[in-house]
């Protein structure tokens, strides 16, 4: 698909679905739209992402693009008005539109009307289907091997570590594919069910239809977490995920440095303490284990420091761990595979 | 209040919600509706719960109330055309309609109109508001010791253990509230979310917003527990009432011979590891202790055999343990106050 990037005023640091997107989709990014980065490339900001040229509206998109991708979240997932015309000229071309907004297109009259006249379908990625049901216990069934990444905290790299890893068995020939839980996963993937956004009810239901739905098609299928069990908050959403694919392995992933759950006055447990409660809680559904640690340790900018977390968080684990950016995944994908 | 409850051919095996409301709430029981025992009384099927005439239709309730209950739900939670008379009538006499189905009355164009008409209220116990935000982590900061049930699958008696340790509590002078998570919990208790309905992300904030706006009024607040933390489906739920409510004390339920989930093909496991369990789960919100069990005996008819069945249940513990209903709450209030 080729698509343009909505990501006003915040590109590349606020606007994470962009940046995911550039970096581990499939689309061919066209242009970003930035009004504030007129006239820059996204190769000015960061080397390592496919290159595509800023631009200040849709309007300033010539060549031809099947789809409009809101790329950023604002605090409280509300849309911009300033955004509208760029939506509205995206439909009038007719341009598909994808959002992972809390607000929806869909319900959006204007949006819905120019979608209809124009033929081109609006993508909330985080409205989930109706017709989610109750898990069945029953994901362990599939042929392939799940791996799933679970975490200390939200925000320590689970999204990254899984594409990451997907992509290192994938050059090791084997047949990987990446099971999507949160809206820029989906978005990368073009495929998955947001399980934050999902009933509690039926958010193991709806990881286990993902399962179920790649589970015979692939020999390792790796499964994004969310949050972390201990969260205060969230710890709903990854035991979905922990209970709902019913994964073989974990890959624990943790910041270095980080002590607090982020937003939270609570600290987190002990390291070695969220091997065992993973593997107690998993024990349930057939067992899990942690068979390695990713650590991101963006925060530390002295390689031979970094270096040194990551050898302190293998030591506290007992396992294997590499921090997947800077050392690559080759580490814990002897663990896992 | 004043009501009648609706139990169609299901009263009162089938009747869960009627049964709660008929024992634990403080509503007047004017009438069952059961078409299939019309003539027959309350107290004909069970002694202990406070009598009423059972009738065929809510035309033959002579007696004011104010308000029907639908004290049945269906699997699937679909609504019976066959009880739409008897919803209609309680409306065109100016009365409410509290429904725990999952069918929404709201949504229902006629009974939205007559509701509009006759100046009544329609309340789906199962919808949750839609202004629900994310957990703070701060259910701790209330004056009251907050006492949970947890249990080791579906129905092993958490509500009507709660229920009972409230009133037990209150018989010793101490002034004790109920914190409602389920449906009839909540038609019993007039107020609360339903946690199994409310989005993952703010599954544990709706529990901490209950736990904030009861937690300075009251001494003790004993709240209901769903489901399981190792539940294969639903442990979303009851990771949410763990972290959420940040549970000072736990009681561990069990229902006497239950060797693997309801429903699933899983085996529980051991009791003790549930006691870790959940200790470790809630260590990163200040810690929650199981301080003690209640076993639910239903399924054993003979009196020594049950009394046998606590002790083992105690002994695997290493916990006072109780059934709440054979032999009253007194062992486990003991521990929990």
């Amino acid at each position: 698909m080729r698509i343009a990037i909505l990501a006003h005023e915040q590109f590349p640091d606020g606007a994470k679905t962009a940046v995911g997107v550039l970096r581990y989709s499939d689309h061919d990014v066209v242009a970003v739209l930035d009004r504030e980065r007129d006239g820059e490339r996204v190769a000015d900001h960061d080397e390592t992402l496919p290159d595509a040229p800023i631009v200040a509206s849709l309007s300033e998109v010539d060549a031809p693009i099947d789809a409009l991708l809101v790329g950023i979240s604002p605090i409280g997932g509300g849309f911009d008005e300033s955004w509208r015309p760029d939506v509205r000229a995206a439909l009038e071309r007719g341009c598909d539109v994808i959002s992972g907004l809390h607000y929806f297109l869909t319900e959006d009259g204007e949006f819905r009307d120019l979608a209809e006249e124009n033929g081109c379908e609006l993508w909330d990625v985080r409205r989930p289907p109706d017709d989610l049901g109750v898990a069945e216990g029953v994901a362990d069934e599939v042929e392939a091997t799940v791996v799933a990444t679970v975490g200390t905290d939200c925000g320590v790299g689970k999204m990254t570590t899984t594409l990451e890893l997907v992509a290192g068995a994938r050059e090791r020939g084997i047949d990987a594919a990446f099971v999507p839980t949160g809206q820029t996963g989906i978005v990368i993937e073009g495929w998955g069910y947001p399980i934050d956004r999902t009933v509690s009810d039926f958010a193991a239901g709806a990881v286990e239809e993902m399962i179920l739905a790649r589970g015979n098609d692939h020999d390792y299928l790796f499964v994004e977490g969310q949050a972390s069990v201990a969260h205060p908050a969230y710890s709903p959403v990854s035991t979905a995920i922990l209970h709902g694919s019913m994964a073989d392995e974990l890959v624990l992933c943790h910041a270095a440095g980080r002590e607090r759950f982020h937003g939270f006055s609570q600290e987190l447990p002990p390291i070695p303490e969220f091997v065992d409660l993973h593997e107690s809680l998993a024990a349930s559904v057939g067992g899990s284990e942690v068979v390695a640690g990713a650590l991101n340790t963006r925060t530390i900018p002295d390689d031979a420091e970094a270096h040194a977390a990551v050898e302190a968080y293998a030591d506290e684990l007992g396992l294997p761990a590499a921090d997947p950016i800077r050392q690559g995944t080759g580490v814990i994908l002897d663990a896992v595979l």
